[in-house]
């Protein structure tokens, strides 16, 4: 069999295993969401391009597919959102993975908040929301090009950053290292940093933290 | 002059601004100790080597140096320390890294679990600490070779888990490139990565954490 | 001339040369078939895609085609297996590089044991699938991501761990260096290392080995 | 002979030809520098190390050695100064490349406004010396870490920026790729980037940009 | 809302925000453009596809596309152009990213000398060249294969020289980190880079200097 | 212009200019013939893909075009060929570089002796071949993977030996890298290394060897 | 506590738990070995500099120093030795590494067969010595620089080879990278490889594989 | 035995075997020198630091030791030199590399013309010479820092050019990969390259050609 579905992990880790749809057949997924359907729990797979999921909705039609964020989810029962989680990102290239993150967010019960094209260029633009930001009991930061907007909004807020690189950018950008490298080498503290467009990872972790704190108001 | 000190940083994140000790002469050092002592707050230095602690000591005795963690510490006042944040470390080699996770940790108000030697080559010595290291509300794991504990770590507890890759290592292991890079691609979700050897990052991040959680007991 | 076929090959290395077809047109795998097909020996070809498979197929279509292992098999007489080796993935999208290991394995006479998604961030999967794995004279591991499940896999077993690291992953995964590094460094011992993705050059070792053991029964 | 004085260059480029110490026995330092001196023109040697000055000194004494910026300089007359460039560093540890480029741009007759210590974790503190640096013709940004101080006064500035990475971090640093790599890849334009740690190159175009401008005051 | 447009950015750059169209749907940049038209300023979007831009124009049919150059330009008013820039590459490969640079810096108001495919291989089609570079403020200079041509340049004039690497080239060329590397290590001063095929970074810059300059004919 | 011609090459050099083809249009490609045609010299234009070179042929039918070299070449007169260059490849999937070197070696007067697919992995294979091969004034030896090959030829020949890494492999063969490091720290001496793929240039080196050496028959 | 010692280590893997000594100061290999003498196994610690063997060698004296292997070794009982592993250099270099290797094998209960400085730069010293390699049950091929014996060899013989890359080389070896690369791309099979200078890590598994295979004499 | 002297390799490939003195103890060195002493002919030990020099020395007094290239040498007989063979610098600074050339040239029986300093920051110096350097058979270029005097002499001369790239450089010149990857990247054709440093290497193959080339004077 090609899936061994790891039913205990909502009872070890406090959330359901997600599906990784990127290198999964539109078959292998349809057959991996029919077995977890059995076991009464949200079901997020992500990575799914458009046309994979036309072929897995044909079979099961209760899933919604997000065409920005590329995921296919299942909601049990809406699940009450505590909060909040800030998404900021860059530029406008970095939504999709902007997206990713909060689908993955508001699917584990977190209100987020989205403040988009915020880059240092036009630090002015940051500045104007940093109320909304610091209300937050996470910030997710996704930036491409060189990320410097992580360093700035972690010198700025006083709960953790997560940063999530992009591949958007060319030529030394290397694909998203160069962003990856910048926000593990950040000179404010309090950043951690996951893969590049890793959107998924970084909403998972902010959601622990959120919880963590009760999503009690600031 | 050759420093700025950040006095509005306590305000701004939380945490008052820490002296990265590696590329400063003791004069340096105890410059800008003598200049945060007028601001009623802790003083941290990390990456302060032997001789240039014992020279920063003659002028500035009240600071107390660790010869594991290699830092200089000057307390106000015994914090409150609520917890807890469990640091976990592969190998005896990770030892300094992880004391300079748990000198930042201690100072910041945070109970400490200290777990050591328990990489995934003899993986039952993990096993049986597990207990221990779900009561934490956030745990800190630092590994050199190739970092595989992280992720089994990863795939067993609930809360965040941030990841601390060392230089331990030799060949192909790149100064601790491959642990990070290991890390980065966990196949367990819910870690975030600082840089190579960064306890002192690990701890900022975990301290946040634990503190949102309101260091409530599990 | 294109080849020059290594007819003396069994007699010095115990197994024939085997076609590499990724970078050979139908036409030259067709035409080296027909010249190994006079050379009483089993033929395999390795890396042959679909289309190129049903030209080859057109002229010999006494050969096998296995379309999740991308493998072309021509076998003499069905050959005694002795075992046994086991073959294990971490997930669901490194099964196309275990089904070439598991093909070159079969054919060059050996039992083969598919243990397959028992990646470490649901490790039970793992520890329920141990017996089965102790069984064999030599464990095939293969694992993208970070390549966490060799080390954990090394240090429970007391036989010879053939590590393939594949490409499955992203962004810093860097197409599958990041868990061969990851491998080459293990912390545990008794793991040694073949390319990105070659389950053949795995089998290959393992089947040496298996028979060098006289597959004989744990 | 060692070497072959370019006793054309200032005719062709406007400056003369400096000598870079690094791979320099202090001999042939002092012979360079005896050759050089018949031909009236400032004399600059960069990257002498305390030592090797020292040796030089005893032969050409009338040398002027900064322990800083580890120069040797000797200069025909008092150049008049226009101006100006700002030289602005995101850490005290990034302080001998400054001065290294300010010696430079003060030899090549350029008014130099030194701003220390402004990195992005405390951005506050770059706010409060901005008029200082607009009012410079070229800005010269100097950093370590992730370098993003770079993308912040890029956009903020209406003059060409001169980015320079140092090799100050650790890590995934890379002794200094990091940063160079985030600046090529800043998301704000009007910035081009010299090598790590080289601040005789930026304060070598910074003073060429600012003669262009005729050292015109803003 | 998917971008937000940086309206003060002429008054503190001196230059307006500018599309970076590669990551950008037609739709977006349309809607950009929309936004950006309401302010009285030229439009510049770079990295547009032919067929992207068709789909632009459709709605936009007022904005001029540069098959070479790849660029949309909307000119408010046929700007003063001052001088001058001079803009040389290696080889004919280089072009596209040599009108890029050129697009944009004749948008900004400046005039543009063009002097292509002089690279070192042939070094007398630079000399005879040499008198029409020295007459610019600024120099481009943009290359690929081994970018050995600015060093030669660099060595040649008393201007800045605005090095561009180029992804021309193949194997260990890397897509352009070699010339890139090449281009920061020269032995010549008065250098500075860009990204690999950031022509529009290198005019911007050069515009910046060129105007400094005042256009002051040489 | 896109192209300014090197007519005065073979003067300085022995060669006349060779069209790189990869980075040029089939129009460019089409000008440049002609424009090299009004000079009595053998025309060659490498890396010119089929459809490409269909393209010029419809303009410029007396060219000759290689499928397997992807060459496009006018012969003005059938030189003079002096020997010998032996060109030795390793496997099969080598020939394209090989086609391209031998097609370059004879187009500038050289014999050319092809034996093809004796690499390492069955070495009888190249010792049936050595006195052959020792007939030659240079041996060019081609080979991906590892290229192990070049240095068994090195340490057999009393000739320079001109090495060409191929990008024939997958995974940590990383495109070719492997084979040029491999190449470049060779344990035999007499071995020197040009670019992955590189077929031209091994045979343009090779030529010039041969020609100081008179052809001189072994 | 610094050391948590696998005591259940024989068991499961069949070998005792290995001291690496390369991170760990005299005092702690001293504490740990003290610890382990209190379970009957032999005890091995490798990468001891002699001056902290010597040091170790206070506290215990009945340890054995190896000087070129770097090992300190206690042996409980002269163990049967069975075999045979065949290690085999490159070049005199290797040598330290090579012992490394011996000095495991025989611990662990192997015949050892030594065959140094048979590089292919002068092949036919392995030719020389090829009777003496195929009678061992694994080969262990030790190689600096671009690592091309591991090739020669496995094309040679019908066991396993183990491949262990060593740090001896300079420029683009990249300390050890180049022949890593080498023998994971080499184009004969029945090759894995180890870490760099991994001495230790060849020895366990050639250790493993000849006791599977009883230590047959072939 | 630590070494296997190659003593048939004069015959075999037209020089002796050569002692590469980096990996080596003065013990080792002084051995093999004995050993080699036994057959009449040169002896070479190339990278030898001093104090290890004085060592071999002391027992074998008749070596004459090269401060400047680091060698070790004992000529049977002066040699005929017949020439002849160009070795030109770009700096000062690759002295060394070229004197171990020069060494080794002059041992094979070579004419060496030593043309030093003449980069392309100040090209006037490379044409004033270019006469001498037209009369070699063979040029050797060493350079750092870009290497781009390679590509340009590359363009000038008639006769193959051996680049050599050193390790003089910094920051991202990445301790010699810069050079040596513009060097394999030059557009100019008949160059061909040898490992950072390896000034032995390129003398080696100069030599042969030189000596194919009947050291005919042009
Ligand atoms: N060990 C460390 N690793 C990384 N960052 C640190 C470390 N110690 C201190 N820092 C950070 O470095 C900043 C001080 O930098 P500096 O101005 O160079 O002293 C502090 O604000 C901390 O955020
Ligand atoms: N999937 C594979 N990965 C690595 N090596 C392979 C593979 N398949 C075949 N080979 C090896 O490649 C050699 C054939 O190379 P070639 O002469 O190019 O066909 C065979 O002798 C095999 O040892
Ligand atoms: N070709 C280009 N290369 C690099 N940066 C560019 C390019 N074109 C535009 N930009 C910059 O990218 C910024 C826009 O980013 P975005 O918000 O993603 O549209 C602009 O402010 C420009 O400074
Ligand atoms: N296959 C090839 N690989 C490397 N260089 C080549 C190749 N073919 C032609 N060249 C070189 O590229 C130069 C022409 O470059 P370009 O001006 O871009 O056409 C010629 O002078 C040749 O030296
Ligand atoms: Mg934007
Ligand atoms: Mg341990
Ligand atoms: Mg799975
Ligand atoms: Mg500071
Ligand atoms: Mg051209
Ligand atoms: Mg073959
Ligand atoms: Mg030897
Ligand atoms: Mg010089």
């Amino acid at each position: 069999e090609y899936a061994k579905i790891d039913t205990e992990r909502t009872a070890r880790t406090g959330y359901p295993e997600v599906i990784y749809g990127a290198g999964k057949s539109a078959a292998q997924i349809t057959g991996i969401v029919q077995a977890m359907k059995q076991h009464e729990q949200p079901i997020l797979a992500t990575r799914v391009a458009a046309d994979k999921a036309a072929a897995v909705l044909t079979q099961e039609p209760q899933l919604k597919y997000d065409e920005v964020a590329h995921t296919l989810v299942l909601s049990v029962a809406p699940p009450e959102r505590i909060g909040e989680i800030a998404i900021v990102t860059a530029g406008t290239s970095d939504i999709n993975v902007a997206e990713e993150a909060a689908v993955t967010a508001e699917l584990f019960g977190n209100e987020v908040t989205r403040i988009y094209d915020v880059g240092v260029a036009g630090i002015q633009r940051l500045f104007s929301k940093l109320d909304l930001i610091r209300r937050a009991n996470v910030v997710i930061v996704i930036a491409g090009m060189e990320g410097a907007l992580t360093s700035v909004v972690g010198g700025l807020v006083d709960v953790p950053v997560i940063a999530v690189p992009t591949s958007v950018g060319y030529g030394s950008h290397l694909n998203g290292l160069t962003p990856l490298l910048s926000m593990l080498n950040s000179c404010a503290a309090g950043i951690s940093v996951v893969n590049i467009d890793n959107g998924f990872g970084a909403a998972y972790n902010a959601s622990m933290i959120n919880h963590l704190a009760g999503g009690k108001q600031k």
